[in-house]
This record gives C-alpha cells, sequence and structure tokens, in this order.
C-alpha cells in the first residue's frame, strides 16, 4: 500500500512537470515564437501530450490505483491521500475510455484545422474550414460515444469542462437567461439614454496601457516574482508550474479598455491558480480548478463585478486621467463610468459588454446542441448563426469573419467550452452578492484600492479547495445553492436600469 | 535492415524533439521566466535530459547502430545513411561510456553550484562556491575516467566539445600565441598612440540600441521569420527547431557597443545554425556542428573580422550617427574607427578587446590543465589567477567578482570549453584570410552592405557539411591547414600594427 501511495505520487508529479513543459509550448507560440516555428512546435507539443497521455492511461498506474481503490485500503487511508486516490481513479478511467489511436486522429486533424480556420477567417470563406469542421463534429460524436454519460450526447462533452454538467440542467438555466437578456436589452436600447449613447474615437498609445495594466495588476496583488504579463492575439492564462503562472493582453484593439479589462480578466484567473492549495495538494491531481465554470467565475468575478464597478472608477479614474491627462479633458468621471458600462449590441463575443455578452455564448451553445443531436449539419451554421445573432442581439454579420468564423474553439475541437463563459458569469454574480452580504465594506475597500479582504475571501471560499468538490458544490457551500441565473439577471437589473434610467 | 535503418531515423528525429524542448525550456530560462520559476523548472529540464538521455543510450538503439554496423551491411548502404549510421555509433558508444547514476550525480551537483556560483560571485567570496567547485572537479576527473582518451586527462574533456583536439596540440598553439599576444601587447601600450586613447562615457539609449542591432541584424541577412532577438543577462543563440534560432543581447553594459558586437557575435551564429544542410540531413545527428570551436569561428568571423574592419564602419557610421547625432558630435569616423578597435588590457573577459580576448582564455585553459593533472587545486585558483592576469595582461583583479569567479562555466562543469573560443578566433582569421584570397573584392561588398557573397562563401566551405567531417579536416579543407594560430597572429600585426603605428 505504501508502496502504491509513493508510486502515484510519483507518477501525478512527473505528470505535473509534463504539464509546465506542455504551458511553456504553448506560451511560446502565442506570443514569441518566430513564424516558421509552427511545424517544429507541433510536433514537440505532439510529443508531450503523447508521453503525459501514456503515463496518465498506463497499466502500471492504474494498478496502483486499483489496488488503493479497493475498499479495505481506502478506508484506512488519510483524507488527503483518500481525496487523490478517488479524485485519480475518476480521471484516469475517464481517460481510458478514449483509444491512443483515436487522440492521434483528432490532434492530427486538429493541427491541419487551425490553419485552415485561420485562412477561411481573414478571406472570410466558410468553405475553406467547412471540410474540416465537418471531420471535426463527426470526431467529437465519436468521443462522445466513447465517453458516454447518459441523456444527451452532448452531456459528455460538457463534463469534460464543467464535470456534472447537463444539457437538461443547463438548457433551463440558459433558456431563463436568454429571455431575461434580451428583455433587458430590449428595455435599454429603446431608453432615452441609450439613443445618446456614443462611443470615443480617441487612442491610447500602447506604453500609456501597458503602464495602466501594470498599476492594476500590481493593486490586485499579482506576485511578480511568480508571474509576467505578455502580449498575444487573444490574452490567456497558463501555468508552467506552481510559481510560473503568466498571463498576456493586447494592445492593438480599437478600444483602450480592451488591454485593461482583459488583463484584470487574466490576472483573475492567475490569482486563482497562484492561491491553489500549495503545501498539500501541489503535485496531485487536486490542485487544480474542479471546472473551466468555477475557474471563469474568478476571472469574471474581477472583470466585472470589481472593475467596472463605480467604486473602482472612484479609485482608477485618477489614475487613467493622470496616465492620459489629453484623452480624459472634457471626460468627466461619471461620463466615464457610463461609457465603460456602455450595453451595445454587437458582432464579436469577445468585444462585448457584459450584458450582451451571454447571449454570444447561448448563441454558440444552441448550435452546437443541435450539431450534436443530428439536428443541424455543418453547412447550416453561417446562416443560423446570423439568423440567431438577429434574433438575439439584432445586428447581422456583413462577413462569416465577424460571424460563424471569429472563434478559433472548434478548429481545436473544443465542443462544450463556450457554455463555462457563461456559468463562470453566473458564479461570479452569486459569489459577489455573497461577498457584499459577508462584507458590506467591501465598496469602500475597491475605492481605496485595498484588494487584500476581497483576495482572501476568495481563497477562503474558492481558491483552497483545490478540486476537492465540483465546482456547483464549492458555490452551494459559499452561497447557499448551486448555479442561479436569477442571481446575474438580479445584479445587471440593479445596475442597468439605473444606469440607463428604466 | 531496412527496419534498422527506419528506426535509427525515427529516433533521431524525436531526440531532436526533445533536443528543442530542452532548448525552449533554457531559453525561457534566461529571457522572461519569474524569479520563482527556477525550482521547477530544474525539474522540467532534468525530466527531458533523463528522457533523451534515456533514449539515446537504450540498448534497442545501440543494436539497430551495431547491425547497420556490421560491414557487410555498412558496405552495402547509400553515402548519406552511412555517415549518419558511423556518426551514430561514435556519439552512442561515447554517451554510454557514463553511467546514467553518473549524470544524475553531476546534474544534482551543479544545479546546487550555480545559485552558490552567483552568490559567491555577488559578494566576490570564492569560499562560498569552493566546496562545489571542489566537487565538480573530482567528477570531471571521474568523468575523464569513464571516457578514457589516450594521453593527459585533459584530452577526455577537451573531446566533448571540440572532438579530436588534444593537450598536446592545443598546448603548442597555445604557447605560441600567448608569448606573440604579450609582445604585441607590450609594443602597443608603449606606443604614443596607446599613451593618448581615452574612452567615451556617453550613453546610448536602449532603443537606440536596440534599433542599430536590428538594422545588422537584417543586413547580415538573419531571416526575421525563423529567428528572433530577446534580452538576457549573457547573450547566446540557441535553436528550438531548425526554424526557430533565436539570439539575446544585452543592454545595460557601461560599453554602448557592447550590445552591438554581441548582436552581430550571436546572429554569426545563429547563420550556421540556419543554414545546416537542411533537406538531407535535418533531424539527423549530422545536422550539427562538429565542435564549439567551428561554431565560435562562425561568430568571431562576423564579430571581429568583419564588424570591427574600416569597411564596416564605413557603412555602419552614417547608420550610427543618424541615429544618435548627439552621440556622435565631434567624432569623426576615424576616431570613432580607432574607439571601436582600442586594446586595452583588462579584467573581465567578455567585454575584452580583440587582442587581448585569446589570453583570457589561455589563462582559464592553464588553470584548468594543472587542475586536472593534479598539479593545483581548487583553493589555490584565486591566487593563481591574479598572479596570472598581472603575467599576462599586466592587471589584477582588485577582488574575485572580477577575477575567478567571473565565468558561469565552471559551476555547470564545463571543464574543457574554453579553449573552444580562442580556438574558433583562430579559425575565424584563418577563414577570412582565404575569403579575401577567393573573393578579393570583399572589402567593396562589405562597405556597400552586400554581405550576400560572404553568406554564400560561409555555406559553401563551412555550413553545408554540418558534421559529416571534423572541423580540423574543414578548415583544412577550406584553407589547406588546420588550426593555425600564426594567420591570426599575422592578422592581428597587419591591423594593429598600422592601428598603432608601430
Amino acid at each position: 500500500m505504501e508502496d502504491s501511495l509513493d508510486y502515484i505520487y510519483k507518477e501525478q508529479k512527473e505528470l505535473s512537470v509534463y504539464g509546465g513543459i506542455a504551458a511553456l509550448l504553448g506560451w511560446d507560440q502565442m506570443t514569441y515564437m518566430p513564424a516558421d516555428g509552427a511545424a517544429e512546435r507541433a510536433e514537440q507539443t505532439a510529443l508531450i501530450s503523447r508521453l503525459s497521455h501514456e503515463k496518465f492511461t498506463s497499466e502500471k498506474l492504474w494498478n496502483h490505483v486499483q489496488k488503493l481503490m479497493n475498499p479495505n485500503v481506502l478506508g484506512t487511508l488519510q483524507k488527503k491521500d483518500k481525496a487523490v486516490v478517488v479524485r485519480l481513479q475518476k480521471d484516469i478511467e475517464k481517460s481510458r475510455k478514449v483509444p491512443s489511436e483515436f487522440v492521434e486522429r483528432i490532434s492530427k486533424t486538429t493541427t491541419l484545422a487551425y490553419p485552415a480556420w485561420q485562412e477561411a477567417r481573414e478571406k472570410s470563406d466558410f468553405s475553406i474550414f467547412l471540410p474540416h469542421l465537418e471531420k471535426i463534429v463527426e470526431l467529437e460524436k465519436e468521443y462522445c460515444g466513447f465517453i458516454d454519460l447518459p441523456g444527451p450526447r452532448y452531456n459528455s462533452l460538457l463534463d469534460d469542462y464543467e464535470e456534472g454538467m447537463t444539457v437538461d440542467r443547463l438548457k433551463g438555466e440558459f433558456d431563463f437567461l436568454k429571455s431575461s437578456l434580451i428583455e433587458l436589452l430590449e428595455k435599454i436600447t429603446s431608453s432615452e439614454i441609450y439613443e445618446k449613447q456614443h462611443g470615443f474615437d480617441k487612442k491610447v498609445s500602447v506604453e500609456k496601457q501597458r503602464e495602466i495594466c501594470n498599476v492594476v495588476i500590481e493593486k490586485m496583488g499579482l506576485p511578480r516574482n511568480r508571474s509576467r504579463l505578455d502580449v498575444s492575439t487573444h490574452p490567456f492564462t497558463t501555468s508552467m508550474g506552481y510559481d510560473d503562472v503568466r498571463i498576456t493582453t493586447n494592445f492593438e484593439r480599437e478600444n483602450p479598455l480592451f488591454s485593461f479589462f482583459s488583463t484584470v480578466h487574466e490576472t483573475g484567473h492567475a490569482l486563482y491558480e497562484l492561491r491553489m492549495p500549495r503545501d498539500e495538494y501541489k503535485n496531485t491531481v487536486i490542485s487544480d480548478s474542479p471546472s473551466l465554470g468555477l475557474h471563469e467565475s474568478q476571472s469574471r468575478f474581477w472583470e466585472n463585478m470589481i472593475a467596472r464597478s463605480k467604486s473602482f472608477w472612484n479609485l482608477f479614474y485618477p489614475i487613467f486621467k493622470n496616465s492620459s491627462p489629453e484623452y480624459f479633458k472634457d471626460l468627466d468621471i461619471e461620463t466615464w463610468y457610463r461609457y465603460v458600462n456602455q450595453v451595445r449590441p454587437s458582432l464579436i463575443r469577445v468585444e462585448a459588454d457584459e450584458l450582451t455578452y451571454c447571449l454570444h455564448v447561448i448563441l454558440r451553445f444552441e448550435l452546437e446542441l443541435e450539431l450534436m443531436n443530428d439536428k443541424i449539419n455543418v453547412p447550416e451554421l453561417p446562416g443560423l448563426w446570423n439568423e440567431k445573432m438577429q434574433e438575439m442581439l439584432g445586428v447581422s454579420p456583413a462577413n462569416d469573419r465577424e460571424g460563424v468564423l471569429q472563434d478559433m474553439h472548434w478548429s481545436g475541437g473544443s465542443f462544450g467550452y463556450f457554455p463555462t463563459y457563461a456559468i463562470g458569469t453566473i458564479y461570479a454574480s452569486q459569489l459577489f452578492y455573497q461577498l457584499t452580504k459577508d462584507n458590506p465594506s467591501i465598496y469602500d475597500e475597491i475605492e481605496n484600492g485595498n484588494f487584500t479582504n476581497i483576495l482572501s475571501w476568495l481563497e477562503e471560499k474558492i481558491h483552497k479547495h483545490g478540486r476537492l468538490m465540483a465546482a456547483d458544490e464549492i458555490i452551494k457551500k459559499v452561497c447557499g445553492e448551486g448555479l442561479n441565473s436569477k442571481v446575474f439577471i438580479g445584479y445587471l437589473k440593479d445596475k442597468y436600469y439605473d444606469l440607463y434610467d428604466v
């Protein structure tokens, strides 16, 4: 038994090391790698994935885990060891359902699909991506056959990103969310204030943007000796190790606030990674988030609930103004705060405002679900996409580049991923509601740039659990109930009724 | 036989992939990694080294190579396959002489020695590094026992970096080099011009330095889609793959020319890496340089022979002046050219001028040789270092930081490495001599910023051979003779007699 325990810890440690290497390969590809390095990078990444997958699904590891899962043995284990063994057993069992031959097949398909998607997007020509996407959809269906969870096929995809989540449950939440958001949006877009609102076409230099991003990172308490900020096309967070968590942003977007909010967003992710249970669970399957939705709750929490609040801008408006006095000439704090929270139905998900964002997600969820239920097929996607955009947001893409081709997820075979963006957003509102109940002076603290209590609260309520419980259980423990989009809608009404005087 | 060939190519390919991953781990550590990432990075690097070493020394690979080495088989192989098999056999045989247990032991020792060296250097306290260095020296001796080449122990170390080079041969070259350099230096330092020469204490901004570095990279023809320039404490070149070769420089040194010459130097290395025989030998043991000395010949060639020439500054002086007019006010091209080539005995190897540089190398060679011959021991090093500095260069370190502790090489167990810096410098002068014979219009081409012919010449004479021949054989083929320091001394006399009017 001791041997088996030693063995599973040794192997988990090595798997963590593989994970860190894979993260570096990915990070470098998105940030600094010279263009022609892509082909060799694909081979490097594939090698590490293969070695890691072989180790994780090996007979030897499986047998040791099985020994420890024997009720007579499991009962004698310490709490920590038991949690690790049970979690490991579940993870490996799932991995072993998928044949290596299939893993290689889907990896090859997506490796070819990604550049095809890039080209299709650039040329706004869906037909270039179509044959690849058709193959991927078929592979995803095949994958569902291996996992084979009860209920609709899509359950088997959802479970990869949001363990335990089902189509039934999600559809309930999303149907309510969708109709409430559309209703809310209609109220706002027909308001007088909406009629009069307008954007700013001034630019802020990259250097100024970077300066402000570094200020907010500092204030949020991201330890610089364990992190970095770099630049990539799409912002992301990745962990090379427990003490090396990196975020990226992008300074080239039209809106000068894009880099700022994406930095805050990714810093939220990074703080979660950096505050996982260290001493007890480092280098085990527990030292992770239980779901992408819960991970997203951390980024959305900081991005929306904190950084789009009035208190936050009482703190940051002077900092911004001081950094770019030209930009803020004739722009008072009230006007600025309204601008930061402007609702404006638009075409691109990653640039959407807080209110319309989830509609973009629901659109993708509905399409994915119907694809998996064999109700629609791939060639219909562009048309259906545009119809749904019109139906939900009242806008129509001029071309597929700003429509069905805008996200890279499908090219990588990430079906079932999009819903976690909305789940995280809902969780974030639930957490914020609870935080303000637990600590009513939170607004003052934000205004004073004191984020210590928020950070400790998140650590105590979320981070310290790692993967010991399911996401929904953790939320239930903190907020008294699991996923509930009503809380999110309540939060939005409270904020936007006021902003738009409806 | 077909199977064995397939197998050895497959394994070499995978070893190349490991090599690229290891290179990225190292590059990132020296450029962007957050400070606290070091411990986890050491584990990542160790894992890749172990996997790679296991593969390279495996029974299976060895057996396939042995099959192919059978004279009845070897005779039937195509030229290319034969070269690969013979080279592979030699490399593996050497690797298999060293027990894995020893590899792990030396890796652990140097992992601890590196931070000890850093601390010792920072505090200028040799005693902190002493016990580590003593262990390393013992391990190096043990290593020589495994390799066990004929002659002095040090031969077994030299061979790792400069295959086929022996103490006998090197001592002959270095003794001549040393006395000639000292004699030349004495003439220069007692000249009138030397008496009057002085430095410039103006600074050039990092941005201007970067701008100029990018100009020279462009002109030298480094393909940007296959390379990058970044910043690290010590400049270096590394290959993540055939199409991803990266160089670094440092903009923080006192002398604004440090970043420029180190960029030229590393670009010389990178051009070699990027022009290895691609189609035929990529992902085999042949697609590499036969020795560090030959690699260094490429960097020194560009740094010294090209970039410190008068023709080069006829091209670059206006570019520099245009970029930093303030700096170049009252500084005419003649004064600048003399400044660029100023001889000035100094303490730090990496900042030494073209003429005194090799004396720094010979000093280290002599100490290493005596350590390995059991003539001296580690505690004597600081004193002997200072004596030799005084004897060869007429300067004395004020402390060990600017003396025996200045280089990181020994902390990593790289004994036998330093001589390659001088070997490369000598080779570079031999190549340049031959180039000017082959193409007398080379100076005009440099002055016109046309480096195409130089590049093609180097590719034809050096790069295209990869590791098909030994370094000395390649030089012999190109220049009619192997390593010959007389050519280097001739080059120096020609240049510096003129500059110092002696």
